[in-house]
């Protein structure tokens, strides 16, 4: 008798904090700043379950919808874009077939995605714009533009990116106070070109810390670890669009990136532990 | 006797979980980010039940305030702006009154707001700045100030924008991932001109979207919609405060203007709903 | 054994919602946006317990790590700044150690507590820098850095700061629609001329309040209040890194400064008391 009371309350108990545990399996990508207001949308969405239901037949079909992933992130197409916006957005006219991934959350891994895509598809990089965001997170968000002439390459690049994404987060480790991302391709092209001055063909890196100071402390490590060179330096100040990070791009023999990156790695994840944080992968390490 | 076990221990898991439920019940404007953060708010005040109960009678009568809105907007008047100030803001010295309307979130809401108010009054608008803002969203806040020669006025032209900004919030539609946000009037004033440069005494249409891929897309099906003219394309690297949304302005025939918003709606909520989301207006549509 | 029942059935109550309670103590520094997000950190910790426990013997000890302090603030020490960052981060090559503090929130207090530091140890300051964090709140975080010959004198700088830090942020009143933060000091050092261009030796004071337009009013008032000279005025389009804040630095005869932002303290807390809100010390006001 005294268990079944007992089972009954802890079921009760279990009853009132299930939406938390429910909210805790989505998206641990962000900075996990927004588990209680996915919850409330949740919540608005049940409460509109009727009207949600009539929504979902109703939905229009958007021909330019591509696909979503991790971060916010959705691609989409532009078959054959106005030519007056073309002109305020100073593309080659030449392309008039645009590719668009635009995320939320994160900057380096949507670049490194997009290198990928560019690589392995008959596009070019029109533009890489990095807004402040993160959704109160430390970073950046990011709208990246591939330009083609045919509309199923644009498509294309987009569809490889998004796909991309997912291992490129592997190196993102985040907490509330801040995150440290690491970046490494054996061959660098054209997004990453665009985004830092990559020399095309060579391996690249990327290290990124917030707060700032913590960035600073990796970047540090990283050039005295081997023996690479330093591409750019980024600060709030000077060359992000005032986000909370310190970032470098590095370049060299691919042996010597790697242990570098993996070097600022150790220091940025030590340094956020020291801080009490528990900094983890947004999905797997790929490095 | 159980039944008393029952009852007081279900008595206190309701005291314990209370608060979550009445925060779901406050706030659904802003894009739901902040629910948890009010209610934490709401237990600081609890805690000071008394101290507060003493403060009601103590709060100062501040005669600069107007009042407040939608968006932690508030309205305030400056009889008399002191000489260094006003030189450091670059205004007009021939205006010594200035209306304030600021805001933590939007940023065309506001201008539309305001562009109203200048119609209706006796007063200029001396400047326009949007910080990057709206609480962990997407978007800007916004910094508006009214400029006249007597008090009176500048405190009207506020008293006017205060209570326009719940219409202007109607089309704007915010969800966990962004925002679709639209703007019309048949006739633009001085903040239209002041913000965009906008026509005056023309048609005049604003399309937003964020993440700023999405507010691509709906520019594009903007210009395509209808033969309207694009005057002023905004971008996170340009015209933003780095904010993660692209924003166009048009201008045309009334109802071409009005057609062109329309379609750009239409692509927007569906593009935010392709990515799993509920766009909802923040109040109520207008357009 | 009714007794044994309420008091297990308590317990299994008072753990499941330890984490919020605890969440409550910690953090009352930023707009209590995130006492939900660090909930969910610390239950993402308990679900890891056994890897936390394997990674509290693992956490490196990281050599560079100072200490930590409010609003996410990391002091980090680098002994001898790697040559190529230190070109590009335009520093004087004379001083090869660096002292850090680096914060999500808060600009002024940590723009005070390093005026503190560099009074009280052989140090310059070699950068400050303001990215627009608060983690969705509406300022600024920082970025400070102290240079020195030797690495024991940057140390100790940050060692300073990291301990005033508490002391300066007692004026900083923080609620969920902004914040009014006012700051003083009889002696303004180093930190305070890179910052803002104080006279060095001087009185001066610090005044800020967000949205952009409390701040406004704050510092007209602050203006009126006493005989001060304005030496700087930012607001979202200048002089911040596009913030929703108003701020004003002034300075004159430490009587008349004090006065003034005592008088602009009263009218910010008054606004955002108008507005509904509960605007309260984040530590313990010191002016």
């Amino acid at each position: 008798m005294d268990q079944e009371i007992i089972n009954k309350v802890l079921e009760e108990l279990r009853k009132k904090t299930n939406c938390e545990n429910s909210s805790d399996t989505t998206d641990k990508t962000q900075n996990t700043q927004n588990s209680k207001s996915e919850l409330k949308e949740e919540k608005i969405i049940e409460k509109e379950e009727k009207r949600e239901a009539f929504m979902i037949n109703d939905t229009p079909v958007i021909t330019e919808y591509v696909g979503c992933a991790i971060g916010d992130t959705v691609g989409l197409v532009i078959a054959n874009i106005d030519g007056s916006i073309q002109e305020k957005m100073n593309l080659d006219p030449k392309y008039r077939s645009l590719g668009i991934i635009s995320a939320r959350t994160g900057a380096g891994p949507h670049i490194m995605a997009a290198d990928e895509a560019v690589k392995a598809t008959n596009t070019v990089i029109a533009a890489i714009e990095l807004p402040r965001d993160t959704k109160g997170g430390a970073g950046h968000g990011s709208l990246i533009i591939f330009a083609s002439e045919d509309v199923s390459d644009a498509r294309r690049a987009v569809e490889v990116a998004l796909k991309d994404v997912e291992r490129t987060f592997g190196d993102v480790y985040g907490c509330d106070a801040g995150h440290a991302e690491l970046h490494y391709t054996a061959r660098a092209s054209l997004a990453l070109e665009k985004a830092y001055g990559a020399p095309l063909g060579k391996s690249f890196g990327i290290v990124v810390g917030a707060p700032a100071g913590v960035g600073l402390v990796m970047a540090d490590t990283a050039m005295k670890t081997a023996n690479v060179e330093l591409v750019t330096y980024a600060s709030p100040n000077d060359g992000t669009s005032h986000s909370n990070e310190v970032i470098i791009s590095i370049t060299g023999d691919s042996g010597a990136v790697k242990q570098s990156v993996i070097a600022a790695r150790e220091v940025g994840i030590g340094i956020l532990k020291s801080m009490g944080q528990n900094p983890i992968s947004t999905t797997k390490p790929y490095i």
